[in-house]
């Protein structure tokens, strides 16, 4: 296998984006990522998307995307992983450009979802529609279920699961690209309105439009582009049952544990050498889950830890320093590759504000439905 | 890169299948493959499938599928491509065996349309639904534009169309998994209901139900598990512009051609090498524009070479032996896997009553769209 590296990357601003169609996000997050890698010509594209079919009834994105950015005549796929398909899109590429069947490859996810008119729905599409969406549990509720068994199970508080919202709208403020740039405390996050309980509002991430995208070349090829190529030194995906209520623990992320495993022994290192990483914080208490079963910290102690600042941007491992879903905002095909722009631009030391100091190695950790699938990537500077 | 191989293969029969479901067919045609193979584990999966949301409310098939057929904690996604989903699957199954990320790789096809409430809203998400969808055209209207251009620019007869349904009804017959197992006239067809001037009812692939698999491994280690495996010899993928108004000429599938000239340079070959080939007639015209743009015939001579029996079974590039989609059925995401399991059947000499003679090199061409996107691979006897 080649060794894969990133040269070029660029995001639009995510949030209520009216004015933005679906391929006029693609488009542009695909614009600002070529002039970023400085490539005249793309030799392949994948499109992460969840769901475009139901938000804007319009599927074949591969094709059509291609076709709006002027490269049409190339290859182009959409891969679909619910809401880790930004993730698993970057996986393909990285997999084409290590085999050596093309070089010049972009990589992009986008999701368009505020003007739709039934955004609950189409997500719980993500779910088992026959034993979960059929008896009328979303998202919210199936996350609710992992809190209470995990506080139930680990002793962790309420406050602690609101610590990773306060955290994440901490770092979003310091964001451009933010869907919410402004701070909470813990106490807005109890008070907030209940949606499932434990959780509130503001355990949940947004409803959001958006798109982002990078380039890939092989690492061999990579200075010519680029003064900083960041290498992808390792691609773990994972899958788990889709339905919660077939697991033995829910309180552990099996895809999330069996993703972060396989990138880990690819790239021969292990969660302490992790300078920076952005997870998929869809609720609150999935981030403290994630941290968890990557191995950040002990399992059951993620929301101590998160409390005590372990996670935050000057903490032991800063984790979502672009705000996360929570803050970011969750267009839900394009956050696994917003991932990724964030890594890279904190492994270049571009990251302004938020830069976290020292980072030499990051990792993305991406994730579809309750958990059912999850996707890690981790990158390096050369 | 490395070598790859087909060593397993299965599939549902085609039709109006109410009493499966998605997963109980992708499972069905799953183990066949599985069984064919031998194989006691999977590495890796992909899942062909144009729009689960829309058809049946269900996104995530990567996840949902390898849990129903117990191999859940794989890396599985879902491909989506349109119409061409399946073969864009098998595409991502061959470049990651290729790549040597994965030994052995499932990909499947399959999609679920016959008991939907409006099969035809979603269909037309693979057209351009801001300025084809929008404006009421659908694909029978598409496709119907391009066989009057064809008509009015080569001469190509209503009676030449006919031919090509006639031929895959003569093939399909002799298929036990095709939906629509009787032979049918050219004045069938010419006198059946008009759906879009000049096509009939019986120029258009019907709606269905069913899934297909394959099993793919590395070439070197294919001998261990199968006697007859099925070198891939090459993967070819194009896009052309998704909107058909945007062609300079709609009588030829830009994507066809090129995904062609990609496939025989990668393989080493030309058209004339070919034995037998699959090809996506999802309406009569696409099966006459495709056999010219691949280059089995001259440009313009589809429809006369069609009737004097040149892509007949015993003619000299024997077209769609299967029945292809307009008589084995065309359950859209599963149509391209379908097609590598006719070729693996007939280069193992397998196929029975529809068995091609001499058959070594075989070839699948798998569209989206009105031609958006088109992706050929081909086959080869070790």
């Amino acid at each position: 296998m080649r060794e894969v590296a990133v040269i070029g990357c660029g995001m639009t601003k995510f949030g209520e984006l009216w004015d933005k169609s679906l391929r006029d996000l693609f488009v542009e997050a695909a614009i600002k990522a070529i002039d970023d890698a400085g490539v005249d010509h793309i030799d392949s594209m994948y499109v992460g998307c969840m769901s475009s079919g139901l938000f804007v009834g319009q599927e074949h994105l591969g094709a059509l995307l291609a076709d709006y950015l002027g490269v049409s005549g190339i290859p182009s796929a959409r891969i679909e992983s619910a809401c880790a398909s930004g993730g698993m899109a970057l996986r393909q590429g990285f997999i084409e450009v290590a085999s050596g069947m093309s070089d010049i490859v972009l990589v992009g996810g986008v999701e368009k979802m505020t003007d739709c008119h039934d955004v609950t729905y189409a997500l719980a599409t993500a779910a088992d529609q026959e034993y979960e969406a059929y008896f009328g549990v979303t998202f919210p509720g199936l996350y609710a279920l992992i809190a209470r068994a995990h506080m139930e199970r680990y002793g962790t508080t309420r406050e602690q699961l609101a610590h990773v919202a306060v955290k994440n709208h901490r770092n979003g403020a310091l964001n451009p690209n933010a869907q919410f740039r402004r701070e909470i405390t813990v106490e807005d996050v109890i008070n907030a309105t209940k949606v499932a309980d434990p959780l509130t509002l503001l355990d949940c991430s947004p409803v959001s439009d958006g798109a982002a995208c990078v380039i890939l070349c092989p690492l061999e090829l990579a200075k010519k582009y680029q003064d900083i190529p960041i290498k992808i030194l390792a691609s773990g995906a994972a899958t788990d049952t889709i339905a919660l209520h077939q697991r033995e623990d829910i309180t552990t992320l099996k895809a999330v544990k069996l993703s972060a495993e396989r990138a880990f022994k690819q790239a021969g290192l292990k969660p302490e050498d992790i300078d920076v990483a952005e997870v998929h914080d869809c609720f609150t208490i999935a981030e403290i889950c994630i941290i968890e079963d990557i191995g950040f910290v002990e399992k059951g102690k993620g929301g101590e830890y998160t409390a005590k600042g372990y996670t935050a941007l000057d903490g032991k491992i800063p984790i979502n320093p672009s705000g996360g879903l929570k803050s970011k905002g969750h267009p839900v095909g394009a956050t696994g590759v917003a991932q990724a722009v964030e890594i890279v631009e904190q492994l270049r030391g571009n990251a302004g504000k938020r830069q976290v100091k020292n980072a030499r190695i990051g990792l993305t950790q991406n994730m579809g439905g309750s958990g059912a699938s999850s996707v890690v990537h981790i990158f390096s500077v050369v």
